[in-house]
C-alpha cells in the first residue's frame, strides 16, 4: 500500500448517559467543559480545541438508519492533569463529595485517581508518566 | 470555589471488543496506531502523543475490586483528519474491503465518513469544521 493518509487524533470520545441535564451538570460543574452543541440527543462538551466529549442519551442513537450506535455498561475515559495540579484535583473532588476509588502510581512516575461520574462510567485523572512519551 | 485545577486533554478513550486480537489487528493495520501495551485484558495503542485508544477485552476488567468498568453496545469514536487526507482515506477503506456507510457534510464545512469495525463500533473520520473551531 501507498503511504498511509494522515491522522491527526481522536477528535470525539462518547459515553452513554441516562440522564442528558444530570451529566451535563456534573461535566459542566466539575471540569469546566463547554457546551458546544446540545440536543435531545445528545451534549457535545469542549474538553480542548480538536477534544470533544459526547454525552448521548442511551438509547436515542440506536435508530439512526446507516449510523446506529448506542452502549451500556460502565465505561472509561481518563483525562490527563499536570502533575502539580493532582492535588488541587483531588482537593476538589473531596470539596463535591466525589470519592476517590482508588490512587495509583504507574511504573513511569505518573499517578492516577480514579472516580465515577453520575451513571458510573470509570474517570480517571493522570499525570505524566502513565503511558511511555506521554 | 477557587480557581479549577488544569485539565490539559482527554488522555485514554476506550473501547470494549469481544476478540483482542482481531480488533488490535484492525486498528494497527487500517490506522498504522502503535501498540504501547498489550495484555490479556486490554491492548493500548498510541493515536498520537497525549491521546491513547485503549482495546478492552469484554467482561475483562468487570471484576477490577475498585475500579470496575465494561462496556457492551456499538460504541462511537472519531478520528480527525486533514481536509486533504480525506479523499486518500476513503480510497484506502474501499481497499480494504470497509463499507463506507455515510458521508456527511456539516454546516460549518466540516466532511465526515462513517464505517464500523470488527465490533460494529461505529467510527468517524471527520475533517476540520464538523465543530466551531474545531
Amino acid at each position: 500500500m501507498s503511504t498511509r493518509p494522515t491522522l491527526t487524533g481522536i477528535l470525539e470520545s462518547a459515553l452513554y448517559v441516562s440522564d442528558l441535564e444530570r451529566s451535563r451538570r456534573f461535566y459542566e460543574d466539575l471540569f469546566g467543559f463547554q457546551v458546544v452543541a446540545s440536543g435531545d440527543r445528545l451534549v457535545a462538551l469542549a474538553v480542548k480545541p480538536g477534544q470533544v466529549l459526547l454525552l448521548f442519551r442511551k438509547k436515542a442513537s440506536a435508530q439512526l438508519e446507516h449510523t446506529a450506535h448506542d452502549g451500556d455498561g460502565q465505561l472509561h475515559v481518563a483525562f490527563a492533569v499536570p502533575a502539580n495540579a493532582l492535588t488541587a484535583w483531588e482537593a476538589l473532588l473531596t470539596e463535591r463529595d466525589i470519592a476517590i476509588l482508588e490512587r495509583r502510581t504507574w511504573e513511569l512516575g505518573g499517578q492516577s485517581l480514579y472516580f465515577r461520574d453520575p451513571d458510573g462510567h470509570l474517570l480517571e485523572l493522570a499525570t505524566p508518566g502513565v503511558w511511555t512519551n506521554y
